[in-house]
């Protein structure tokens, strides 16, 4: 018997039809004898025409009036869920974020404080399921809060962390965490094992399957994780701790993925004089208005001479950053202002690159074989990134995946 | 100042316009520096689509999560009216059900056990406005609760009863209680006054402009109810108790209104013999199965001689009546089950009927100098009931509206 915390996102829920094959796949877990907390979304499109009605009540809405709106569609979910089941012969009770309670701090993007599972002890003695809604708990002051967009894959971590779960299975509409993006190479693999931190780096980078979020909780208490479809029946993949792969997997490829990421947006300043300060006078109004800054490239010939400083930023901020740099033109004294929102960052990702020097290197090495142009380089512990043309990005995942050993095998 | 229950049906909350002209009557009322608690419904057919997604998930589905999902509607509303009210400069904040709370024993058709208003005292204190979702409570066992259709109405009066409230104003989509169908009657008058027992009368003979229950609840404890239009700027129609009433309005007629029921039908069983028990045997098995009968006429020439015996139940009932009483057939030994759907109940109401003898007599009259034919006839207090056939509907009420003097009088 093991205890597990089984989550569905909004497309799984979107209508009674898929509401009914998620409690189907939910019976089949209990029947094989599991405890069983299931964390349940939204279904599909809900929380934005929530959103929207508040947005259209008060542009400054109040974050303590949006929470009570927007847990609504968590609410309706939960209910018909444990309608479902109960109408499946299936034990099922739902509870509300301020009925656990779910303790949370905060409004909108409300971080949880705690989880009171005594009355889920009780659930599972009984040999119940209990069905909770995510993205939502309740403040000290007894008001709904909710966690943010995404938040129930956070809420589901939580639970999984508070109940002493064995495992946390977020069912989604993919079949798992795959080596690259499927639509770009056919011969993408799925991973069986990731780690969090790889995960991070992929969900960072623009494979988005997780909440950030919740596999940074799930790191920090180690948390198993699978990301698994809702509407096909296999296994998918498992995310854990760089010692629980240990031994698990010796053939690992060094990189476990490419990763890619089209939100973003490059400036370069031109020309720029090497004050000192001045690269601070750039970043600081830019942090100030929240923009967040991501790669940053800029190599000065020598002491004292001129030189271009590029860096990027999401694409949606792009105008406003522009504007604030504008503000300190004088002040940084840089020629011209450059925008560039074609480009594209790609990375490759892998815990094993910590003991391979070699990856950059080939990274670039592959890359140039084909033409490539790299516009900017970053790089971190367990990755290596690269902006490039937008128009290379197909060829620049495919070549790097096969480069790195993570086509397929197939048999012909 | 006053204190004051604004309560707003679902058609005066439907979309963000809407919300925003209720949010101007609700500033308006405040700042005639009143303090003021509003209760809202869901939008329009929100209720309703929640109610079939619970039929879709399970035939026979838990009335607790039921609950849990179709109390999300006010939930939505509640929130949307606060940040409304909130973007016009206006301080006001939502209570959910739970958080209050509004005490309630039951599911789907729930009781309002009690509401704590020490949080209202609070928000009046600081100047504020409360909005509190109609239509929900919290059990015992913390429970989310509602209190079936139209339980609203019914929320606003018990709120407005535990505020010790001046006044409690049902804000609807008529601009009050009017003599008759305006639409059979032009001519029809709204009135300014009617008591609670008028208004239940006219509420149960088919003027549905308030639940029934919250007149009830009103008429207990005595609270002044006003009924008024969300959409135009008059006042309504005040209803009160029969004291309130001496003095004010020494040229009131006697009878206040003609209503309406179509939701009838008339069941005859001809030649039933005259046996003891042979009545009580037809009624026992309608009652054993909740059918509601009204109208019951019978008249025995002699003692012993077979006689018809006729009474009314609501439409929908009908074939499930005629079965029951098919059931006891032989037992009770009529000879035929007559049925008829195309009847109308026509009704004069008026508390002035109490001290005046004439008016069933000038009912009768009225409608035989017109060749209409009563089928049946029932009489209260304060009401006068006839049975005719539908096709006579507009020709009895106008003739009947006519009669009693309820023709707004206009110069031309």
């Amino acid at each position: 018997m093991a205890r597990i915390v089984m989550k569905f996102g909004g497309t799984s829920m979107a209508g009674i039809e898929r509401i009914r094959s998620v409690a189907e796949r939910v019976r089949a877990e209990a029947e094989r004898g599991n405890e069983v907390a299931v964390v349940v979304s939204a279904m599909a499109g809900e929380t934005d025409r929530l959103v929207q009605l508040c947005r259209e009540a008060a542009a400054l809405y109040d974050p303590r009036e949006y929470d009570v709106v927007v847990a609504s569609g968590e609410q309706v979910t939960s209910g018909l869920l444990a309608i479902t089941l109960q109408g499946m012969g299936v034990k099922a009770r739902s509870y509300m974020g301020w009925q656990l309670p779910i303790r949370a701090s905060g409004h909108v993007s409300a971080l949880i404080e705690g989880i009171d599972v005594a009355v889920l002890d009780r659930v599972f003695d009984e040999g119940g399921i209990a069905v909770i809604p995510g993205f939502q708990g309740v403040t000290g002051d007894n008001e709904l809060a909710t966690l943010g967009r995404g938040g129930s894959d956070t809420s589901a971590v939580a639970l999984a962390i508070a109940m002493q779960a064995d495992r946390c299975d977020i069912y989604t509409d993919v079949e798992g965490v795959y080596t690259t993006d499927p639509r770009i190479v056919p011969r993408a693999r799925k991973l069986d094992l990731v780690t969090y931190e790889e995960m991070l780096e992929l969900a960072s980078v623009g494979a988005k399957v997780l909440q950030t979020r919740s596999v940074g909780l799930a790191m920090r208490f180690a948390m198993p994780l699978q990301v698994l479809s809702s509407f096909e029946d296999k296994p998918g993949t498992m995310i854990v701790s760089d010692d629980a792969l240990e031994g698990t997997d010796m053939e690992r490829n060094v990189v476990t993925g490419i990763a890619h990421d089209l939100n973003e947006a490059r400036i370069t300043l031109s020309e720029m004089p090497d004050r000192p300060g001045g690269v601070a006078a750039v970043f600081a109004p830019l942090a100030a208005e929240n923009i967040i800054v991501d790669m940053i490239v800029q190599s000065v010939p020598r002491p004292g001479s001129p030189s271009d400083l590029t860096f990027t930023v999401p694409t949606a901020s792009l105008s406003h950053a522009v504007a604030e740099i504008e503000k300190v033109r004088e002040q940084v004294g840089f020629k011209e202002i450059l925008t560039d929102t074609d480009v594209v960052k790609v990375s490759a990702v892998g815990v094993g690159m910590r003991s391979n020097a070699g990856i950059a290197a080939k990274m670039f090495e592959t890359l140039a074989e084909r033409g490539i142009n790299i516009l900017a380089i970053t790089t971190s512990e367990i990755k290596v990134s690269v902006l490039i043309p937008e128009d290379y990005l197909e060829l620049a995942v495919r070549v790097l995946h096969s480069a790195f050993g993570l086509d397929e095998e197939r048999s012909f």
